[in-house]
């Protein structure tokens, strides 16, 4: 029996966004492990109540539940040790811990007030309200003022990318010459942005353009193939 | 005979600040290895002209010329591979790139704004001219100007060091249980500061104070005793 994850999803089941999600989605195939995703929305709280908390991604792996994307990832690492690893070594898993409390940065800090206007829209009638309510509370504004000012404000999240292209001038990849969880930490950011929203994040110049294709192509294309924007 | 490392210093020789040298120096003694350093200043380009190019650090190493901190890292970590590991593992040096990466946004994008008049202060007057003329050209602004919104600039500053406290809610030190590479790239920012400023960065109760005194502390408090102000 293969492991089951409960996964964010919009109006449409099909459009899984949450970055968080994304990361335990890809840590999965790499590992190669096979899995089905059980559609989840905000509101769903009763659906996780045996997880011990209401957040999403949940792993149910036959008796073990586990909760919170980094744990996860740990779990997965240690319980399937024979697999390919996703932090290659211990240095590799403790500073990864780091790449993942910056992409939680873009994930809270950068990406919302360019797209939570859209995020709204694909959501379901009966997740709308709980998701406008706390996501107006934390981001202090309404968030058609919010996004109002995305055409300027995605310059400034375009600076904010730096330290991923020295990274990316230097190796493809964060984790080296092959992708690991430290890609797969900030990928799920872009991602979930690419499956809820049309507006540009990157532009086709700039080298996180480039590498993030090449996340979207790895898997067979499990990424790619997922229902969102071509942007 | 020991390793030779060409190091930034004050008008006093023994204030040593560079960021980047100070990654170096806690790098040389992660390795255990005897160093000795030679006071540079900004405007000796033809002291270490050899190296063909014109910052520090350079490290000489028997007939080995090395510059710039990260190729230094790894030089050490390939060069003397039987000691203690500066990344342990490769997923560890590839992702610690990206600490790298990060804390020369803190070096360059948020520190100078807030220290930049008292490194001129301490300057030797051969470096003074020089160094104002790059600076200014650089950050686009009169030393003077840049710093005078220090009191207000540091409380932004200190916000964007919420992925630091992240991972130090977590564990340790970047590298886990015990300090690594990773920790001293970061370190090498607060302790630039610290050799040079008596202007507070960090407050007392913050988790990256306790985390700096640490490795203030490490190597019988080789940082600790270097010239500067007890902030």
């Amino acid at each position: 029996m293969g492991l089951k994850l409960y996964d964010l999803a919009g109006a449409e089941l099909e459009r899984r966004f949450s970055p968080y999600c994304w990361r335990t989605k890809l840590a999965l195939m790499h590992k190669g492990l096979p899995f089905d995703t059980i559609p989840w929305r905000f509101t769903d709280k009763d659906v996780i109540a045996f997880s011990g908390q209401g957040r999403v991604p949940v792993l149910v792996d036959g008796d073990d539940v586990v909760f919170d994307s980094w744990t996860i990832a740990t779990y997965l690492e240690d319980a399937y040790a024979d697999r390919p690893s996703l932090f290659r070594g211990e240095g590799g898993r403790a500073v990864t811990r780091f790449v993942n409390a910056s992409a939680d940065g873009i994930s809270v800090g950068g990406i919302p007030r360019l797209i939570v206007i859209d995020i709204l829209a694909h959501l379901a009638e009966q997740d709308k309200t709980y998701f406008r309510e706390t996501r107006e509370k934390r981001l202090g504004a309404m968030l058609e003022t919010v996004t109002a000012g995305r055409e300027t404000n995605v310059l400034a999240f375009r600076k904010t990318l730096e330290p991923i292209r020295t990274v990316l001038a230097a190796q493809p990849y964060f984790a080296g010459e092959a992708p690991a969880y430290a890609d797969y930490v900030v990928f799920g950011c872009f991602q979930w942005a690419r499956c809820i929203s049309s507006f540009p994040l990157l532009l086709k110049d700039d080298p996180v353009w480039a590498w993030r294709d090449r996340l979207l192509f790895a898997f067979d294309g499990y990424a790619r193939k997922a229902l969102g924007y071509p942007v």
